[in-house]
């Protein structure tokens, strides 16, 4: 990390009143989408995001990780960052005052606007996170995102710095740092350039409501099993049918919430499953 | 890793027809609750999970992780493990027969029934992951899980193998390994003696079919935020009752579809919201 006062830009970190290795950066160009992350485990980071695309995009500078380490946060010469449920119960909860700090430092040189750049505590008792969601976010400028640990944080400090919750589902992970990731890479991906082929977002699952049609590939026969015909006809205007009836045969037998909502998009009765 | 051919239990891969150096073991007791990650990207984990709670539990041996390398099933002098989708379209699938050769991997020493050790691929179009099936899965004896890149898999090794697809949510991740992470992390948790602390794992969210209630510690005045006095009084009864009223309420306001299945399930009218 260089000493060098020169500015970083938009989000340049210089005006705050934090040392700042507590800000671990990787390099970025001015104005990449940024995640800031506030974690226990900064070395979470940027994990499985180093790898593959997402990997080659965050060298490239496509989008910047910042991780803000809370433990030097904490209070005292333990530099404590929980204390017992109030009321008592099992696990720690993480400190209003503690997690307050982190999250002021987490807003240096970001927009105010929370459309712009949402601050997010990743929590069971969230809003799901969905491909829209990612693909709101991946339209912003940054996200910042709280990483639980224990039992929770402080309801006060998620209340007074108007924190969303989102949940990557429902279920229980030991902590904020793999759903962070998730939410990462689901938004990172649908940043121009991060995928080389944009044809593929556009094509996948969720994009157009519905689960995806089943793929294939070589070799023709495996297994006494051959690839459906019409896919080796060479007739594009029936392959892309054949698909779309794939795909909605798929989503109505598995996901009759998807099928509903997206017979009312397109405005065909939801409730009418006789049509197919 | 050692070349000793003494045995390593039920889960021994010495009568395997492929090399050992393609599964990455790590220590473990025998009998230990296994994942076994088919991959192209084994350097991915143990990952997230080798820290704090899970990482602990591994170094225990009170689970085991493994990796195979799907490279290495890869075709010809380029180890190519995908090919274009039958019928056009953008991306790559994985080959049936370089996929199949690694599940016949992964399969060597396993139970062959599916409820002990669930073959599962990651893919948005499968069911929902939830605490449901991560307790299921804890319970038994380990788990082997496809990670899918590019387009997809082609679709007769799915079904010529009886593999279940699993979904971590309605969201596109450009790999399955940062999802493997979370459904491992969720499920390992769940096994005995990896959280330190029981208690924990039966209050929090979805154990009972409601959101958790808020939580509070110190200090007891924070931004002239108060924590609600009735978690200061000492009266246990009367906190358990304020949780649960809290749980409840919160349930109803965010999650209308988890509110009706604990309304179903507690014998009260699921439609009926004037109760609250």
């Amino acid at each position: 990390m260089t000493d060098s006062p020169r500015s970083h830009g938009r989000l340049s970190i210089s005006a705050s009143v934090k040392p700042r290795e507590l800000i671990t950066p990787t390099p970025r160009i001015k104005g990449a989408w940024t995640a800031r992350i506030i974690t226990l485990f900064p070395e979470a980071f940027p994990g499985t995001l180093d790898l593959s695309l997402t990997g080659k995009a965050l060298d490239q500078g496509l989008w910047a990780l910042e991780t803000i380490d809370l433990r030097p946060f904490g209070l005292g010469r333990h530099k404590n960052v929980d204390d017992t449920p109030a009321g008592g119960g099992a696990g720690m909860v993480l400190r209003p005052d503690v997690v307050a700090a982190a999250l002021d430092q987490a807003a240096v040189g970001t927009p105010a606007d929370r459309a712009q750049w949402p601050v997010v505590y990743l929590s069971p008792r969230g809003t799901r996170f969905d491909q829209a969601m990612a693909r709101r976010w991946s339209q912003g400028s940054g996200l910042t995102l709280l990483c639980g640990r224990f039992e929770g944080v402080d309801q006060r400090v998620l209340d007074h710095y108007r924190v969303e919750e989102v949940s990557l589902g429902d279920f229980v992970l030991t902590g904020g740092e793999i759903a962070a990731q998730a939410l990462i890479d689901a938004t990172v991906r649908l940043i121009p350039r991060v995928l080389g082929n944009q044809a593929s977002t556009e094509e996948e699952s969720f994009s157009d409501g519905l689960l995806e049609h089943p793929q294939y590939t070589k070799p023709a026969v495996w297994e006494g099993r051959e690839i459906p015909e019409i896919l080796l006809s060479g007739h594009h205007g029936k392959i892309a049918a054949w698909r779309k009836a794939m795909a909605e045969r798929l989503t109505k037998e598995r996901r009759p919430d998807l099928w509903r909502a997206y017979r009312a998009a397109h405005g065909m009765d939801p409730m009418d499953d006789q049509e197919l």
